[in-house]
């Protein structure tokens, strides 16, 4: 049960949610796919991970479906990594998670990266959970229909 | 590196997303925690965990202030783990997760567990990422503000 290394000093607020709540190599593989990193060197360089992780990790990641591996060689071989529907959809985890990040395990001496939204600049509001009308929800507010489970009747 | 071991039987999409993309035993025992679970035995039971990976990963989530250890005996000591502020605002984080897992790997012969909201009665609609004023963002439609990173600069 080994912990993975992930530097003190990442200035990224999911690496250091990441940090607390597990060790989570491929979900900062996605996060670096969705702002744009596709090519195995870029992959390791921003993420600063050991080659046989990385390649063990990238190699998952593709046979569940969250990457697809896209040989864009003209002449040879040149491989990419891409973010297929199923990965791209982890857009709210990781949006979420960054926020969290953001409030709760800041970098020190940084302000959090923001994420904006291309159509107004501004920042994207907090990730909420919303019921049908749109109104937030919190933990108390919910509840596990429990027909399906007798492990969440806690 | 060693992989967790999450039971491939387990019913919770939340686990079986957390098998695809990470292994992510601390987030499991906050999202019990989330159902009302209290006790290490709860958890161990719950979890199927092994005893010292357990211990290791409540400490932590006590040291990082996600849960808190209270001593709850009325006569002798009985100690239970219960989720702080900062623990229950993973909430966002957990139903998004879970509702990934419901929509890309949902279990098999299963139907996934139904979180419902208590007003209404009504399944909780996917969380996802919206603007300022409330219209949904996608990946595409949003940037990193790279002014503090070099990182992100895809």
């Amino acid at each position: 049960m080994a912990k993975k290394r992930i530097q003190n000093d990442d200035p990224c607020s999911v690496a250091r949610a990441l940090q607390e709540v597990g060790d989570w190599w491929s979900l900062l593989i996605v996060r670096q796919a969705m702002f744009g990193s596709r090519r195995f060197s870029d992959f390791q360089q921003q993420l600063g991970i050991a080659r046989n992780i990385l390649v063990d990790r990238l190699s998952r990641l593709v046979e569940t479906e969250v990457l697809k591996k896209v040989d864009v060689g003209e002449s040879g071989r040149r491989y990419e990594y891409r973010l297929t529907e199923k990965g791209r959809d982890l857009f709210p985890v990781l949006v979420a998670l960054r926020q969290w990040g953001d409030r709760w395990n800041p970098c020190p001496g940084q302000p959090p990266l923001v994420l904006r939204d291309h159509r107004s600049g501004q920042p994207v509001p907090r990730v909420q959970v919303l019921d049908a009308r749109g109104r937030p929800l919190e933990l108390v507010d919910v509840y596990v229909d429990e027909d399906n489970s007798q492990q969440d009747a806690g």
